[in-house]
């Protein structure tokens, strides 16, 4: 068989993995041919190709980043984009396709299966929130930068007398924020799924600092947003809420705090770091699985599926089931970060 | 309500976090109070109490090791220990006792919480071969250590031409080998779960590095065995099989591997590092999840249960099915590490 | 013999390595009291003590951050300030006092010396700016944790098509700047040592993304300025060039590439993750030799002297040599950075 | 200028940053052809020559191994070794050598600087042992690994009851034991310099655990030796004094410890470990300054030195100077290291 890969959307620890698995179980298990696509969905739509062979996936399982290189691009999203993919589709006679990626690059997945190719989808996203999967590539890689970040600026808040906050990456969902924030022992966490509000957040802080504590750390998604009708008094320039910027939350936050405690306030935005590096033992091992996974469900014909661990195995989920869902941090993670703050 | 709390078995990274997270929420939520036993059972048959409060936990969640100490000692094991114990716990007026620990410490809390006591467990092990959970404290941790030694062999041996072993924990399941064989990249992985022949290792590395390889790495778990009617030539003088010493099968091995293929191997025993350090940021999510589960299950009344994961949530599973069970790796993950080899 | 310790400026990794050296020893060897002073030479002033004994060391040495705290407060810089502290230092009958800082604390050291105190200097500062010593504490663990971020932004550039700036601490001089673009394999390193050109760097960025490469890391010291009568078009409201502010020069960098060159550009400012966390070996080391060579010259009546090494030997320099100095890049180090590149 | 490059010994992390300092700087500023040989002086001797471009060199800076392989083979120490060597030299036009390696390269190095061939020589080598440099390359980064070590093996330690002896690499000088000690808090440390007495050991150890202590850490280099005269009862199998054998002498010492003290005591042999992975920002630094002064000095026809680190600076020394010494650890750093046990 030749098989296609592709990896879309922002880049994750891991990626190698997966791609150093599908190549060493399809070729030297099962004689398929893998056929790569550079660039995610871009090489794809631009015969962008990239053969592999057992060579080039030498030493790779440590690495971060993509050798096939990945963008954030859907072919469905612009003009003759689907019809230019499956035309390149064809030209290579690609018998089915396994495409790794967050979100974005799943949802077009399942609009080419729609157009009748072959697809077996690979979760991907530090952000954690692909659902029906326990964990996504990339997730367990960027908690654990999030957290030696946070156990540093814990020795350096100790020492002055400051409130920290450490913004880090979550659009939809706060599952990095709230498994660092308990990893870190932050003082607080917002996350999306819970709106803040900003006064019981001054009244905390003066509490604990009039209490006792000579410091306080608080963790924040990029995406976490104000309780409606609460009041943040003061506007900055680096973004609005609604349009997730880099460093916009925390930026907001900082200046709420300082003028409404009075507290030094300092923010560190962990930014790109997050997704870069060698991943983690765990990730590699979920990549090497979900790899496995997507070539063996390739061989026996499963297609139009997606790889998902649940506890501790590797299942296959309908890709339809998946699309345009966003998996929330549950309640019970939500009150543990509560309980231990 | 006054609750016990101690921590049995061999250390691994995460204890203090699970200590951390009863403490606070016992403490803090609950309004009960925290009764530390030294040294684990033995600090219970001793009345060796140290009790706990928000200042004696703080700083701990990145530490390793466990600030009330521990022992291999089972109380129904030792003659009028188990009265000792239950005179302890009734003179210090104890109404639970909150046991952290692997399958030796569970199964004494199973023995306490016949006559009488009311118990809730908490797994560790970093050999993750504790009955009825995804994972116990203190295995992932283990397994990123053990992949980064292998990581840095990796490169050594490239530079070389040698074979490398490993060796790994792992007693009666091979976890920490085939996990972190996978995340390593390992050309062999030898688990207890499936005894190995040594002909067909010889075979292997022959074929292997006659046809390209310069260099391969072997890892094995402490408790890995021969296959019955295999013959292992070679006798040393470091241990037997059946009696599991440190080093025992790693030397053994590389004996057999040098004598019948000529090749220059080395290898490497992780002992304890494997179980020292900074716990990973999901060694200690998990042991925080685990000690709040554990102290709002004493207090609702659920007791002789055990914390759990699966999945992603935390479940209760009664006590008397876990003791004397061992969890053994699944044949997906032995195939995963196979098929990458 | 009561001697006097305190921890001033900036917290650093290795601070704790250095007050364990000087109570150990100085307890141990010497049977001195050790007096330590809360919060740097702000606990001199208010008379804030804390005696030190072998008890209160134990398991600092590999931690980050001070046990006795500090501040950014400089006795003879606000009024009666200097007075408070010598009655401070009298009522408390310290002979001797031991200062661990930066420029500032030296300096103030050397303040309190010209008034007769009897002062032993310990350089730390993750800038390594300090005159007459190769290194500071602090800073080899700040130039890992830089070039670990590096290594990670490199992994995520590589599998886009972008521009990535680091901006790394470095008011005065751009040690870590250089030092980390060296180890990291950045493209561009920009330090206070050589103001640079806009129109220059938009050019080689041009010419290295038309020849081949696809991304570069810019690594940018906090203290870096455009050189005179070049024109930078495009004002922000992050911060003026004059008054160092976190995230300005990066932030500035950023919107002149990406209008200069159309390259995605982003900028990823490490903060305070450079001071906190695990001490290096090497910052353990340093700050032990420097601990021990600090009690060893006080008790030897050697003072008004600041621990230095220089090659591989601890050498005792005058303060009045060190005061008002800045340690810049030698011009070697940055020529291996540009050729490096 | 066609200049030879070769990686002989051990190999080292570091390894592949100083061959990229050497290509870059070689090739894209002076224009030279830079002709690699493999595995070392075998390489030169069999004529396995790799030439290095730019594009050979790429993303290999933070890899630790050598890219051109190494061996342990000294061209003059086997028969007509050396004219082979020379030969091919010849026969490659090879104008000058760069050869990174220890005391065995650099002395097989200044054999053929004698024969007429012009050579630069780099210091690389864990043990830190080569004459006339403050550091050789890969020595930052083993003792950072076995501090690393060392601090986790400190928490178990402390859980339980015992004696933990870690063995570190050090033939001829005790460098990465005694700062490793040091950076990791050892109660003892064991070099090479200082042969030891088996019954002061014992006495300080009854004493120490009498007193308070519930564990000690003793960090022994794999050279250590008994002093003349005193004993040590237990005959191991492991290996003899005199040859050194990884695991030797801390099987030794655990045995002696034991039957003296009665104290459960574990040995951990960090081995392999420590010469592999990703090497330090120091030692990559190092490194780069090394490579970029070694093909300096080429251009500039300067020979037959050794690249050198003196403080701050790079200087060349004269290889005749270096061959046949061993740096040994200095009086006052083994204080220390006594100062703070």
């Amino acid at each position: 068989m030749r098989v296609g890969l592709l990896t879309g959307g922002g880049d994750v620890p891991g990626l190698n993995a997966a791609i150093r698995a599908v190549v060493k179980r399809g070729e030297g298990e099962h004689g398929h041919s893998i056929i790569g696509f550079r660039n995610g969905w871009k090489g794809v739509v631009d015969g962008d190709v990239m053969p592999l062979s057992r060579r080039d996936i030498r030493n790779v399982l440590p690495t971060g980043g993509t050798l096939l290189g990945t963008a954030r691009y859907h072919p469905h999203a612009s003009d003759g984009g689907l019809e230019a993919a499956l035309a390149t589709l064809e030209a290579e006679r690609i018998e089915a396709l396994i495409c790794i990626g967050g979100d974005g690059t799943l949802n077009a997945a399942s609009k080419v299966a729609e157009a009748g190719v072959k697809v077996v989808g690979i979760p991907k996203t530090i952000d954690n929130d692909v659902w029906a999967t326990d964990a996504s590539i990339g997730f367990d890689t960027a908690v654990s930068i999030a957290t030696e970040a946070i156990d540093r600026i814990h020795t350096t808040a100790e020492s002055h007398n400051r409130v920290m906050i450490v913004e880090v990456m979550g659009r939809h969902a706060g599952w990095i924020a709230v498994t660092s924030g308990i990893a870190g022992g932050a003082e607080l966490v917002l996350a999306p799924e819970e709106p803040f509000d900003i006064t019981r957040i001054e009244k905390f802080l003066k509490h604990r600092h009039r209490a006792h504590a000579s410091f306080s750390i608080v963790v924040v998604a990029e995406g976490a947003v104000p309780a409606e009708g609460t009041s943040m008094h003061y506007e900055t320039q680096v973004g609005k809420f609604g349009e997730i910027v880099a460093g916009a939350i925390g930026e907001r936050l900082k200046v709420e705090i300082e003028q409404r405690t009075g507290f030094d306030t300092r923010v560190t935005v962990l930014g790109h770091t997050q997704r870069g590096g060698i991943p983690t033992a765990a990730d590699r091992i979920l990549a090497s699985r979900f790899g496995v996974a997507a070539i063996d469900a390739v061989t026996a014909g499963t297609t139009n599926v997606m790889t998902a661990i649940r506890g501790e195995e590797v299942v296959l989920v309908p890709l339809s089931q998946v699309a345009g869902k966003v998996k929330y941090v549950p309640q019970d993670l939500l009150t543990v970060a509560r309980a231990l703050a």
